[in-house]
């Protein structure tokens, strides 16, 4: 239990770091026992001592999605860092990341012959090499692994150093997917694996991975894997089946301030809990304490949750825990955590990288 | 068109200060003309220079959602506020409260006799009044409009000052309800007034209003209103048929940074623009300059773009808008502004009440 009483007003983040030390190391020693390297998405997180806890934990490095993330670990001394994303480089953008490959072992996501050159260019004299983005399933960005080699090729022609591929296989966001994203995800490295190795490229790293997917990710295919959100889960890892809600590990702490008939309204909106809600979720966020209550509306500053079964369980004024749906947008919202273990504050981490979004 | 070249890195709000002006210069006429006070709901911009030409034209005072909003605007000298949401008083925001009565003439919401007792306790010996929220159709906090006399008295008896009545017609936020949510929205004050009349309290305050029935608000049932998204608009008034294109002042710059087919893939995703999608919306966001294209997934860190007439009119590395479907929450996620006028970089404004949430 997770709720503090005392001076804080609701709603604030809750992190209990003995639920989260234990998600760490489970990931970890996953990983470890297949064989993968794990390099944490710390998109999740945007924090410095979950950053530390995932190294001692055994992660090789971290991945982020911005170039703002990656200068806030590089200055916390986090220096092996891949930018999973297919980076654009404008001059302003090209700037930063030579001065960001002068303190860290970087790489960069890319996944056009276009982008590949202007990287090149950016990178010339530096240490950092680009990974191909490819496209299991998720059709988001990234290549048909088909086309690997030429973006490769590109890359490689520009004067670039070419670790690798990557992908997101984002469907496994959907309920029984699981599996079926993770055999999508072995199958397109493999193929471009192969197309790299076609046009003369080592594909020495082959990163994959996700939440929901990593229990399933392939050894033979994958040498890395990226998983995020496992450091905390969220209502929907819970309602996806991935976990249980034991095993999550940030709440926000809400307040009821309204009442009537079978509905309630918390002081944790959307501003506070991030908006997302996907298609198969059961609402915009979980009451772990009552799991029969459901978030059926959501505003700024307001949750209505209803209690399906007859009168709400809670009262006005009581304090409760709310799961967000995604807990990415949720901590992207934070500034600090108020962290406990056994049920007390020990606590405060700063979200170090909030607002790192460019 | 709002989009700079140059030094920054997208994505970033762009604030066009003569679209902002015009739309502030227009409501503000527009109640002046029907004879209701306009007090501007502050959590939409979150911004001292726009709460200054908010008074600047004419408004009465603020509106804020939280008591971390309201401290901030108190300490930049804005000193007539109502905290439209029913506080439940905790001891902690008991103090807030009293400290926040010092400085500022304070309404508050209250939508129950156990918070109106808290809030009357909390509050005794200052100047602070309190407003009986009712619900006029929009199903969220707030009593039926025959009970607020209920909660008036035992906010009466408590000792507190009991300053009106107040609702917010929320489902005007659907296509076609502009008018009928408005006539909902006059009626329930009406019988809300009756109701504190017949306990004899006078409902001197009777405050309604969102942007989308702004335009329809009753100055026979309405002594006041509060809209806020009318100083940016988004795509969300735009698809409801309340403004044009060229009345929205706030849009996102994004860079395409991955092409597909009839795809693209923007670097703004739910932690710039917000999640917020109505079932109505046509997706996560527009284009303004590309009004055929549609936002058909969003996550993180990309917002994936389809033209459905064929290729993309966009190429990769382009910077185009983007209009978030709802504004305050993109404005929720940002801590300056980049304002420009005719195009041009001039100024640079704080989200000054960014994360002020409790």
């Amino acid at each position: 239990m997770s709720v503090l009483p005392g001076e804080l007003s609701t709603p604030y983040p809750v992190v209990d770091v003995d639920v989260l030390d234990r998600n760490v190391r489970a990931m970890a020693a996953s990983a470890a026992a297949r064989g993968i390297a794990l390099r944490p998405h710390a998109k999740t997180h945007k924090c410095l001592q979950i950053a530390h806890r995932q190294r001692e934990a055994g992660a090789v490095g971290l991945t982020i999605a911005t170039i703002s993330e990656a200068e806030v670990l590089a200055e916390a001394g986090f220096t092996d860092l891949f930018i999973a994303y297919p980076i654009w480089a404008s001059p302003a953008r090209a700037r930063r990341l030579r001065a960001l490959a002068e303190r860290a072992s970087l790489r960069i996501g890319v996944d056009s012959t276009e982008a590949a050159a202007l990287l090149a260019d950016a990178l010339r004299g530096t240490g950092a090499e680009l990974l191909v983005e490819i496209d299991s399933g998720h059709h988001r960005s990234g290549v048909r692994p088909e086309a690997a080699g030429e973006v490769a090729v590109a890359a490689a022609r520009g004067g670039a150093r070419v670790g690798g591929v990557f992908t997101f296989p984002g469907h496994g966001y959907a309920p029984g997917r699981r599996d079926s994203a993770a055999a999508d995800e072995a199958a397109a490295l493999d193929r471009a694996t192969a197309a790299l190795t076609a046009v003369g490229i080592d594909p020495r790293v082959r990163s994959g991975g996700s939440t929901p997917t990593a229990a399933a990710a392939d050894p033979r295919a994958l040498t890395e894997m990226r998983p995020g959100v496992y450091v905390f889960n969220d209502a929907q890892q819970v309602e996806l089946g991935g976990c249980d809600w034991s095993d999550v590990a940030l709440t926000i702490a809400a307040t009821v301030v309204s009442r009537s008939g079978s509905r309630v309204i918390l002081d944790a909106g959307g501003k506070v809990l991030g908006a997302d809600q996907a298609a198969w979720a059961t609402g915009a966020g979980r009451l772990p304490d009552h799991p029969e209550a459901r978030i059926t509306a959501l505003s700024e500053h307001h949750a209505t949750v209803t209690f399906p079964e007859g009168q709400p369980t809670v009262r006005l004024g009581d304090v409760v825990r709310v799961a967000p749906n995604h807990v990415c947008a949720a901590v992207n919202l934070a500034d600090e955590f108020v962290v406990v273990s056994g049920g007390r504050e020990i606590d405060r981490w700063a979200v170090a990288a909030r607002g790192a979004n460019t």
